[in-house]
Parts: C-alpha cells; structure tokens; sequence
C-alpha cells in the first residue's frame, strides 16, 4: 500500500505521542516535530507508510536517545494478556472450531497497537467481543485448508500483548498441521511492536522459531530483510501476517499470505476496498487484493 | 487558547481538506501539505490556533489561486438552514423558554464547521437533536439577565449556514432586549466562516448591523481587527461569541463575553476544562475561565 497524503497528519500524532511517553519536555517534543516536518517535502509517497513510520520513530530515538519509548507499556501488556491466557485457552477449547476461534482473538489481540491508536480498550474486553464478534472478511476456510497442508509457515509478528495471542493461534494451527513454524519479530524495538525478548517472555520461542526482519521497520519491509528471513519468506507455503502495519508493507505482494488484522484507520480501509470500515476484523486471503 | 502541539496534525488534516475541495491534482496538494510542513518550525506556539489556520487557508489560496474553496458549501448550507427557519421558528415559539431554545439551537447550529470537522450531520437532525440535548456548561441565566439590562450587544458570526440559527437567537434577543444590535462577519472568505455576502443572504442586515471583523483570520483576532470593529467591541456590554475559532481567539480576555459553542476536538475540551468533553453544546460565560 502507497503512503497517502491524510497519512502525513498521522505521522506527527505518532511522534507526538512517542515523544510524550519519552519526555514532558516541550523544547525536545518541539524539535521532534520540526523534524518530522522538515521530512515531509522529502517524502517519497509511493513508498509504504511503515517505511516513513520507520524514519519519524528513527527520529523521536536520534533526538531524545531513548529508542524504545513503549518498553513499559510492552512488558504490562504481555504481561496482562498472559494473565488470560489459561481463560482463553479455555474458550478456544470448549469452542466449536477451536482454530476460528483462535484466529478472532488473534485478530482482536492487534487492537494492542500504539502507533495508529493513543489507546486501547482493556484487553480482557478485546478478548471477550472478539469471541461473538463476526470478522468482516472471513477467508477461513481457505485460510484452514492451506494451513492442514502446509509443510513450512511463517507467521509475521505484530505487537506486544498481541504476541499472546498469537501463541493461542499458533497452539492450535499446530493441532492441525504438522508445518514447520518460523515466527517474525523486529529487529529492534519500534513502537510496540515485538522483538525477541517479548517472543521469548510469552514463550512462544517453545512453540517456533523465532527469527528477525532484519530491520526495525513497524513491519516487514522486504527490501530491509535479512537473507534468513528473504529465505523463509519465498520457501513458506503459507504467511500468516498479522496486523496493519505488516499489511500496508505486503499488500502489493504475490505470496501465499493471508492477513489478520484489525483495521485501525479509514485509509487502509479504503485502499483495501471490500466494503472494509475503520474498526473491522479481517482475515482475508491477500490473493484476492486487486494489485495482486 | 495558545496553540497546542496537538494542532499540528490538524492543520495538515485542514490544509488537506480545503485542497481537495479546490482541486484533485496530487501535485498542488502536494505543494500545499509542503508549504504547511515548511510553516511548522516557525510557527509561534503563543499564538492562538486561529491565527495559524488563517495562515494555512491562505497558504491554499497562494498555491491554488481560489481564495473560497467552500463557496458552494457555503451556499448550500445557508440554503438548506433557511429552508427550515419556519420549523424552527415554530418550535422556539412553542417552547417555554423561547430564548434558551434559540440559544441550544444556536449552539448546535455551531456543528456546521468545515475546519475541526470533514463532515456534519444533516442540519435537520443538528437541530432536532438541541432541542431534547442539555447543554454541558449552562450560564443561561445569567445570559439572559445580560441581554435583557444590555444597550449594546455585539454578536460575533461564526460559519455559514449556522448564521440562520444566529438570525433566530437575534430575532429572540430583540423580544427581550432594546439593545443596538452588531453582527461580526470576516473580511474575507475562510473555511466556511461567514461574510457580509452570508449576512446579508439570509437577511441577518435587517435585524443587526454588520459589520466586519477586519481580519481574514477564521475567528475575531483583535490585533487585526479594524478601529470600527475594536471601538464596537470594546463599547459592547455583552458580547456574543459563536464557534470554536472566537473562543480559540477570545478565551483569555477580560469583557463580558459568552461563549455560545459545539467543542469540536479534544484540545479545546481540555484547554477548557470545566468537565467538558469532544461533542458538548455549551454557553459559557467568559469571565468564569480560571485565564480571565
């Protein structure tokens, strides 16, 4: 997906809410900005906007040499979504397709996101609506058929809290499939996305093998991708890639990938088409997309 | 109200929407967000939000030339709200209060802003809803016994289309009231603000003076208001302010001046403070902001 002109305010929110976290300094929030602004006549729009979401995150670390504003934020909320982790194990089991119901959790976990939210809603009350919730594109059952016969995924990692989440689903996949799992973190931190300290603290190293991008981009960029991870990517029968910002950076591509997210703002609602609206949950088969 | 770093996203998501009104070519609005963007490390955060949005529009207009990108917005809401004066003028007669009715339809009119807002609702349900709706900060009692004693009441003109709600209050006002009567429009075209072609549109020049703030800044600033202007406003025993821009604009000074206004974002609600949320209809008496 290309960076849209209404993305640019998006980008100074961001920032100023990194920065905030980091510092009540008006001086340093000030000059934060100022950069993020001095950036603006040099963007590149048919980039990706996690690839400038990168350069303002670069930006609030280089002026206050903090580079992991969220580092608290994560580790509460690992920690309080592995606090429900045995009740959710429980309501996937009692559930009448313990995989699907996997998915809308693992779906409802990427409300956890600091970059396009300044909040989110307590994650038991995420967990619990994703469990009666419809997902507003539903490729399911494709989604199961690939997963029963895949002998090798990879399973792009979004946020922290999240992650959680994502050792449900991937608990389950491995119920149904005997495929190899490699597991995608960030490189280093970015917002609140993972790395592998945070795959490690919810244990989902025990479950696959946890593996960098390469970069720390708030996504899977390719072009920053390190050889292992380019390796994985073009040998994996299936990609399950997991929240917005992985998408924005994938969307275009031509891999087996199916995307799970939330959908946080009405830009990539639009751009993903589909009749999709800020707020929905999604699983769709990106194969589908029309610039596939 | 000085300017908050949170307004700065909401100058691009500004600059944005009027661009689009005037013209779909990505390279002028391209410009415009580039221009906006070179504004921001100069900006003079002391000043209040009006003054740099005044700076934004005009930044518009240089670059496209068109110095009235809501022209036919402007129209049409003017038009759409005369069509429905009788109703309301019936539902004010039959109210037991007929003033604060015109005063919570005056307020609610306030919805009709093309800056905070990319949208508003049908002006037949904005005004259905204020006459069942409380107003979330009420000093009606001490507005009325103000109106009621005034000689002199200068009423500040916020957008188009909410200048039919104003006509209803000022035809109220005089049943109450023998006060000489001024009724402040811009100088100029900005955002949707009223002019004296509004004004004299849906016939507020047969009930009140018009007369010109003086300035194209889409609020009263008085550092740029004409002697005419500051004599009215500095003589005035009561002055009426609509909208967010005049309280922006005024919030900080000593007259006798209520705020009759729709908050419209979360940085005017919490420079406001009083309890106030996004969404609230309020008439607030000036002098009672901790700033006076």
């Amino acid at each position: 997906m290309k960076t849209y002109f209404d993305c640019i305010p998006c980008f100074f929110s961001q920032a100023l809410r990194a920065i905030r976290v980091v510092t009540d300094d008006e001086k340093t929030q000030r000059k934060v900005l100022d950069y993020v602004a001095k950036l603006v006549p040099e963007l590149p729009l048919d980039v990706t906007p996690p690839e400038i979401a990168q350069r303002v995150y670069q930006i609030v670390a280089e002026v206050t040499g903090n580079r992991d504003p969220y580092r608290e934020e994560k580790r509460q909320s690992n920690q309080k979504a592995l606090s429900l982790y045995h009740h959710l194990k429980e309501a996937i089991g009692d559930s009448s397709d313990p995989v699907l119901t996997a998915c809308k959790l693992a779906i409802a976990g990427n409300s956890i996101d600091m970059g396009p939210l300044s909040s989110y809603d307590d994650i038991a009350s995420i967990a619990d609506s994703a469990l009666v919730s419809p997902l507003a594109v539903n490729d399911y059952e494709e989604f199961k058929k690939n997963i029963v016969s895949a002998t090798h995924i990879l399973y792009l990692g979004d946020n922290a809290g999240e992650i959680v989440f994502d050792r449900l689903l991937i608990e389950e996949i491995k119920q149904i499939s005997d495929a190899v799992i490699h597991f995608v973190v960030r490189e280093s931190p970015v917002i609140n996305d993972v790395t592998v300290e945070d795959a490690v603290s919810v244990g989902i190293d025990k479950i696959a093998t946890v593996i960098s991008s390469g970069s720390d981009a708030p996504a899977v960029i390719l072009s920053q991708s390190s050889p292992q991870m380019l390796k994985k990517y073009h040998s994996a029968d299936v990609i399950i890639s997991k929240g917005q910002g992985n998408y924005e950076a994938l969307s275009g591509e031509k891999e087996n990938i199916f995307f799970l997210l939330k959908i946080k703002c009405p830009v990539v609602a639009n751009s993903l088409g589909l009749g999709v609206k800020n707020g929905d949950n999604i699983l769709l088969k990106g194969q589908r997309l029309s610039n596939n």
